[in-house]
């Protein structure tokens, strides 16, 4: 049979601009995360690559402050691992309160209805957070089995402090699952001492690690509802029970590990690990207070409230009569510089600016504030 | 709050020994899709990455000779791929047939029955295919809505002869679902031809790129029962309606796309339109025909029957008192060279040999020959 050459498309050598990316993720990966993407490959078995999984176990647990045994970069993106967290954690029926103060809080609802939750909406407007006693009042309404909070809203720049979070959950056996896809590696994050159940995160935020790769860990009392779940989990790819099975002590062949961007998260963790922690969310708040004084001198205000706002994320309104998109599409352009606009409730409201991981460095403040003002001064 | 030093392991700089990938897969990676892979980033909306995304579509579908409008790789691998296909396709209380003579085969019935289906399984034994007649019986049986069948059986070694499977599932109103995880790229591909309404692949095996990505396809059957459900996708991550709208004229934002992967998977794409798909399927024919005659020679035997049998993945029986996992062992160990043994029904019977993609050449047959023979020999 004759092959057909309709799609054989002509294609040249990659060749990318070379963007500065400060938006709200992807940020730009650490040179030595990029070659480490490209070491030769061993197979998903391999002893060395078992061993290279047990390291990147470890090393999640230290950015995220936690014990707990199943802690592992699920084989998707952050999406997915926010997804393996709704598929393991809700059963059909169960009462589930989420915490809708942006978009990826919207997500989250989305995600447990399709899983069958009685979802229940705790609303505020984007940019602010939640204080105990809305959730409160809140859990007494609804008895949740699931309480889902977003500690750093990408959409809106925002962190819920989750201090006291764990002591309404216990009043209620609920479980505690936050969303930590921006916070991860650039902001204070103590898991196990705040008593959170199950977290996720994207590699290419704070970790400086491309996209492909959604860090997931979930605590013991996620496993023991798991363990005692009536009905399989209604996705096989991202079921925990057999996924944890590969990552654990068994080793159970469940799908192949993308093999290549675990070298680069390994040795994203490994960056981090040499810095410290401390150091790391020390640095991210240097920069993002350069950036926030740049702002406030050219006249510019940020959207969040600053004992709430993110360093890895901040939300700049956009000044009356100026066309945020025009301003990116040239930052872009000429300036080869990426940031992003609103989303949802905040579309054409605010420009989205990420500071994070390796691009939280006062050269790229610097040559973001002169852009800008470049570009708004026209 | 001091932050703990517990989970902070020291590591060393990467450093894998230099595998040889005979195996079920992955396969080694062409050097130039690992350059490509380091590629520097830019965001996954912006101009050049959507260019990107139309080329990656559009050799895709080269490779799998169809015109199918949804094209895409998945933001998982190959495992994501078959999950997407099934999740999109069956809707619960569905009748669907599965044919099951190998262990994918049975991964396909696990994941239809967590969606719902009413899952008839028609089973074979592990190494052979199903002829015409008994798949019209049992589809005469069960009125499937959509019928699965394994190409290529990663487990076994065998292909799924597809020449009139169409007409078949015309007459009961039926979708045809195949896996060509380890054909697609490596062994001939008519999807259009064939009539073949969905299909799926890994790109660790015949494509030569790290393990990451799913190579996903769907036809106007599929979309059109897809635009008709009552009932959302129960799987966010996965919803095609959803997913479609990133890789389609939209552009809507749904996840972030795994850069780097698809600057690696468009360059392995890239190496086949070089190549030409004919002459691609004919090297793994002829370094396939080279490795069975060695076989033959050393007095071993394949378990597939040579009309079924899959150039890209090869079942050599296990010769009577030899440890099968001894001898990958050392093969593993003293010559860097992997190779695998059974899965389920197979195991302890058989090896599993991977000459795909970038490694058919004829230097890793006579190298694996030479080895084989050491080790047997001792």
């Amino acid at each position: 049979m004759p092959v057909s050459d309709k799609h054989r498309i002509p294609t040249r050598d990659l060749d990318t601009p070379p963007r500065l990316l400060l938006g709200p993720g992807p940020s730009n990966a650490h040179p030595r995360v990029l070659r480490a993407l490209s070491n030769r490959q061993v197979g998903h078995l391999d002893p060395t690559f078992i061993e290279l999984m047990n390291e990147v176990q470890s090393l999640l647990k230290y950015v995220w402050q936690t014990d707990n045994p199943v802690t592992i970069p699920v084989s998707g993106t952050g999406s997915a691992a926010m997804e393996a967290a709704v598929a393991n954690m809700v059963e059909a029926g169960d009462s589930v309160l989420v915490g809708v103060n942006g978009y990826f809080g919207l997500r989250m609802v989305d995600m447990a209805s399709r899983y069958g939750a009685e979802v229940t909406r705790m609303t505020a407007p984007w940019g602010t957070a939640f204080d105990l006693d809305t959730i409160r009042s809140h859990m007494e309404a609804c008895r949740p089995r699931v309480l889902g909070l977003v500690h750093a809203e990408t959409s809106t720049g925002a962190r819920q402090p989750l201090e006291g979070v764990r002591e309404l959950c216990d009043e209620f056996d609920c479980l505690l699952l936050i969303d930590t896809v921006t916070s991860m590696g650039g902001v204070e994050l103590y898991l196990d001492e705040w008593g959170v159940d199950a977290a996720y995160a994207g590699t290419q935020k704070c970790l400086s690690c491309p996209p492909g790769l959604g860090p997931l860990t979930l605590g013991p009392r996620v496993l023991e509802r798991l363990e005692k779940r009536t009905k399989p989990v209604p996705n096989w790819y991202l079921d925990m029970s057999l996924v944890g099975k590969y990552w654990g002590s068994e080793r159970t062949y469940h799908h192949t590990a993308p093999i290549n961007m675990n070298y680069g998260l390994r040795e994203a963790l490994r960056l981090i690990a040499e810095e410290g922690l401390e150091a790391r969310w020390e640095r991210h708040r240097t920069t993002a207070r350069m950036f926030w004084d740049g702002l406030a001198e050219m006249g510019l205000s940020c959207h969040v409230d600053e004992d709430i706002r993110l360093p890895s994320l901040t939300t700049v309104k956009v000044p009356d009569g100026v066309d945020p998109g025009r301003v990116a599409k040239t930052l872009l352009t000429e300036y080869n510089i990426e940031i992003a606009g609103g989303l949802g409730e905040l579309a054409g409201k605010v420009w989205r600016v990420g500071l994070m991981g390796f691009n939280s460095r006062p050269e790229n403040v610097m040559l973001l504030l002169a852009a800008l003002k470049d570009v708004l001064n026209r």
